[in-house]
C-alpha cells in the first residue's frame, strides 16, 4: 500500500459518528487503524464501549525515553447538504493537488499523516527511538461520551501515562506557515424552545391575540447581543482575561487573518466582530454565542399563513479560559427565562459542554514540536490560540496531568464541517514529515 | 345520494391547490361540481385555466328577481403535518357529531351546504325562487390568480352580474351564535431571506468574526414589533381607522372571544395583544405581523456547529380597510434594508397580497341575510369583522360594484389550515337550512 492508498482506504470508511446507520462503518474504521498499527509493530486494541470504539496503540517500550500521547479522532462530521459536493464525500478524489472526502482535514488526514510519519521513521531507523501511544476515538463529533468514561475506569490513567499529548486537528495558517496552538476554546451546545398554541393557529382568525412562537424566539435571541456585538447575558464575561499585547502583535502578523482576507475568504460582504477586536482576536480570544440552526412553522415552497405552535432555535458557545460552560449554560437560561413573555412556554435544553484550554508552548517539548514545524516548513510557527473545541483534550491533560499541544494541518480552504472537505496533497506528505521529525526531536528530550 | 354522501364524495378528492401532484384531483373536483349542478338544473361550466379551472353554474332565469352570485373555494390547504391526523385528511370520518376532513370547515362543507340548500329548495318548491349563480375556484388557497384573470376576461363580468354577493368561508362565534361578516382584513405574504458567508463555516474557525445569518435574521425580525405590540414599521398604520365605539360595544358580547375563552381555545399560557385592545378587537379590526416559518442552518437531531449561509423568514401581514397591500409591502422591505447591516446580504420576495374590505351590513339584501341566519339558527347574528382574507372577493366586489356578505360556518374549533379539521354535521344541517332560508327571503327583496 502506498502512502495515498493507506489515506484513500482511511477516508473511504464512513464513520459519520452522530449517524445510527454508519455505527457499523465506524467500528470498521477502529478495525482498520488496529491493523495498521499492528502492522508496524505497535499493541494495537479496540476497545467497545457503549457507543464507538476507543483505539489504543503502544509502541514497543523505550527505556528512558520520553512517552509521547498522539490523541485523534477517526469519527467525521455529517456530510449535509450532500447536494453540494462534487465528488462523493466517501470517495476520496484528487482535484487540483487536493484530496476531497469527509474527514481528509478532520481529522482522518492529520491521523493517517502521523501515523505514516512514524512508519517512515521506523522504516527509515528501524525502531521508533521513544515512546508513542495512540489514542484513537470514535465520537469527538458527538461530545466524545466514551472516551471520558474511559478515563475513569480503573487503570486506564496508568496506560495513558506519557510526557506529552500531541493533537493534530486544529487549525494552519497558510500553506507555508505553520500554527501551534497553545489554547482551545470551550464550547456549550444548549437549545431554546419557544411554544405557545396547541396547535397550528389560522393567523387570520387569532392573528393579533397570540404570542406567535416563532417571533417570540427571535424577539428573545435578539437581546443576546448590543449594537457593539457584545454578548449581553448576565455574567457572561466574568472571568474572561483581556488578550495580551503580545499576542495583539503576534496575531496580528498570522497569514490569512486579516479582516480584510477572512472576509474575502467566507465571502462575507464585511467582517462582523465584537467591538475593538480584530476578527483573528474574536476567532482566538472572544467567547461567542452563535446560532446553529432554527426552524418553525411553514418551510415548504410557497405561504402558509399559520401561526405555528412552536419554534426551536439550536445554539452554542464557544468559551475562552476562565468561562465554565455549566455555568455559562446556567446563566444563558437564566437570560432566557428572564426575557420569556408571558404568552408562551420556554424549554431550555443543555447538550454537551467542555472546557477551554490553555497551556505552555515554551516547555522543552513544546519547543521541539515548535522545532520540528520550522524544519518541516522552513518558516517558525506562528502561536496562536485555536477558535475551535476539542473539549476531551482539555480533559486528557488535567487527568493526565500533562500539557497538550497542538500542531494544525487544517487549512482555512479545508471547508472542515462543510461540503467539499479536502487537504492538499504536499500539506499531507509535509504533515508526515512534521510527525518524523516531531518524534526523532523530542526522543532527545528527557522524559 | 344522500345528502352526507355528497358531502363525504367531495371531501374525499384531494384538491390541495398549492401541490402540482395534485393537479388531476382539482380538477376532478371541478368536474364532479359541475355534473352535481347539472343535476339540478343549472347550466355549468368548468372555465379552464393555466392553473385551476373555474366553475360557473348559473340557474334558469327568472325574470324581475335580485340574481345572488356565491362564491366559493374548492380547493383546500395542503395537509402537513400529517402526522398529527387521528384519521386520514381524505378519508371522510364521522367521530362525535363531526366530520374530519382537510376541506371539512373551509370551504367543501359550506358550499356543499349551499348547493343542498338550493337543492331542497327545488325538491320543496319545485324551482329556485330567484337567480343564483355559483362562482366556484380552485386557487383560494393560493391566492386565486386565475380568477383575477378571469375577472378581466371580456364578458366576464356580463356573465358575473348580480345583485349581491355571498360567501360562506368565514368564521362563526359559537353553534347557536351565527355570524355575519361586514368585512375582511387584507393580505399580503413576503419572504426575507438573509445570507452571509459562501458556505456553511466552522463556528470555531470564523465565530466572532463574521455575522450569523440566523441571528441577524432575528435581529431584524425583533425590529418590528415594540413591546407593547404595536409594529413598527414606519407608516404601517397609515389610513387604520379606529374601533368605533359600537363594534366595541358589539365585539364584547361575542361567544368565545373573550381574552379568557381565546386562551383557553388556543391552549397558550395567557394572551398577548396590542396594547389597549382586546384578543377579538385586534382579531377583528388591527393589523398584523406574523412569521409563519422559519429556517436555517442545522435543524436534525443534536448539534453541529456551523454558521450557515443563509436563513429564510416567511412572513404576512393581515390588514384592515385603508391600508394598501402592496404599499405595506413597500414599507416593510424598506424598515428591513434600513435595518440590514452590513456584514449580510438580503433579499426581500414579495408574494401575494390582496385588499381588505368592508360592506354596508344593514342594506335590504344585507338584512335578508341577517334574518335568514336568525330563522335557521334561533338567535340574530352577531356582527363581526373576520379576521382573515379573501383577497378575491374583495376584488370580486369591485368589479362587479355589488357587496359581499359573509355568513360564516367555520367554529372556532373547526381547526381550519390544522390537521383535523372538521365540521359539526348539526351545522352542516343547520348551513343547509340557512342556504333555503337565504334564498327564500332574497327572492323577496327587489332586485
Amino acid at each position: 500500500m502506498t502512502k495515498l492508498d493507506d489515506l484513500c482506504a482511511f477516508l473511504s470508511i464512513p464513520s459519520v459518528s452522530a449517524e445510527p446507520q454508519h455505527a457499523k462503518d465506524v467500528e470498521y474504521c477502529a478495525d482498520f487503524l488496529v491493523e495498521k498499527l499492528s502492522s508496524l509493530g505497535f499493541s494495537a486494541t479496540k476497545h467497545l464501549t457503549e457507543i464507538h470504539p476507543i483505539v489504543v496503540a503502544r509502541s514497543p517500550r523505550v527505556e528512558g525515553k520520553p512517552t509521547v500521547l498522539i490523541y485523534g479522532h477517526y469519527d467525521v462530521m455529517p456530510v449535509d447538504p450532500i447536494d453540494e459536493w462534487e465528488s462523493p464525500p466517501f470517495t476520496p478524489t484528487i482535484r487540483g493537488g487536493r484530496i476531497y472526502a469527509r474527514g481528509a482535514s478532520d481529522d482522518k488526514g492529520e491521523i493517517m499523516a502521523h501515523i505514516l510519519g512514524a512508519q517512515e521513521l521506523i522504516e527509515e531507523d528501524g525502531a521508533l527511538p521513544l515512546n508513542v501511544i495512540y489514542l484513537l476515538e470514535g465520537e469527538e463529533e458527538r461530545g466524545s461520551y466514551s472516551l471520558h468514561d474511559y478515563l475513569k475506569k480503573p487503570g486506564v490513567l496508568e496506560e495513558l501515562a506519557c510526557d506529552i499529548i500531541v493533537v493534530s486537528d486544529t487549525g494552519m495558517a497558510a500553506p507555508e506557515v505553520p500554527s501551534f496552538s497553545y489554547g482551545l476554546k470551550g464550547l456549550c451546545c444548549f437549545e431554546l424552545e419557544v411554544s405557545g398554541p396547541a396547535m397550528d393557529l389560522h393567523s387570520g382568525i387569532f392573528g393579533g391575540a397570540v404570542a406567535n412562537p416563532i417571533t417570540t424566539l427571535c424577539e428573545m435571541i435578539a437581546t443576546t447581543h448590543d449594537a457593539q456585538r457584545r454578548i449581553t447575558i448576565e455574567g457572561f464575561y466574568d472571568g474572561v482575561c483581556e488578550i495580551a499585547d503580545w499576542e495583539k502583535d503576534s496575531w496580528r502578523r498570522v497569514p490569512g487573518m486579516s479582516n480584510a482576507e477572512l472576509a474575502q475568504l467566507t465571502g462575507v460582504p464585511e467582517l462582523q466582530t465584537e467591538q475593538g477586536y480584530s476578527g483573528a482576536e474574536c476567532v482566538y480570544a472572544r467567547p461567542t454565542f452563535e446560532l446553529n440552526g432554527i426552524s418553525g412553522g411553514y418551510e415548504g415552497e410557497g405561504s402558509k399563513t399559520v401561526i405555528p405552535t412552536k419554534a426551536l432555535a439550536k445554539m452554542s458557545c464557544r468559551l475562552v479560559p476562565g468561562q465554565d460552560p455549566v455555568d455559562i449554560m446556567n446563566k444563558v437560561e437564566a437570560h432566557f427565562r428572564k426575557v420569556c413573555p408571558a404568552g408562551v412556554r420556554m424549554k431550555f435544553t443543555k447538550q454537551h459542554a467542555g472546557d477551554a484550554y490553555m497551556s505552555d508552548p515554551h516547555s522543552p517539548l513544546g519547543k521541539a514540536a515548535q522545532r520540528a514545524l520550522e524544519l518541516t516548513f522552513g518558516n517558525p510557527p506562528v502561536l496562536v490560540r485555536e477558535g475551535g473545541s476539542i473539549p476531551i483534550v482539555a480533559e486528557l491533560s488535567k487527568r493526565l496531568g500533562k500539557d497538550a499541544l497542538f500542531l494544525g494541518l487544517d487549512l482555512p480552504d479545508a471547508r472542515i464541517h462543510s461540503p467539499n472537505e479536502n487537504m492538499r496533497l504536499d500539506i499531507f506528505e509535509k504533515g508526515i514529515t512534521m510527525a518524523k521529525t516531531l518524534l526523532r526531536l523530542m526522543s532527545d528530550v528527557a522524559p
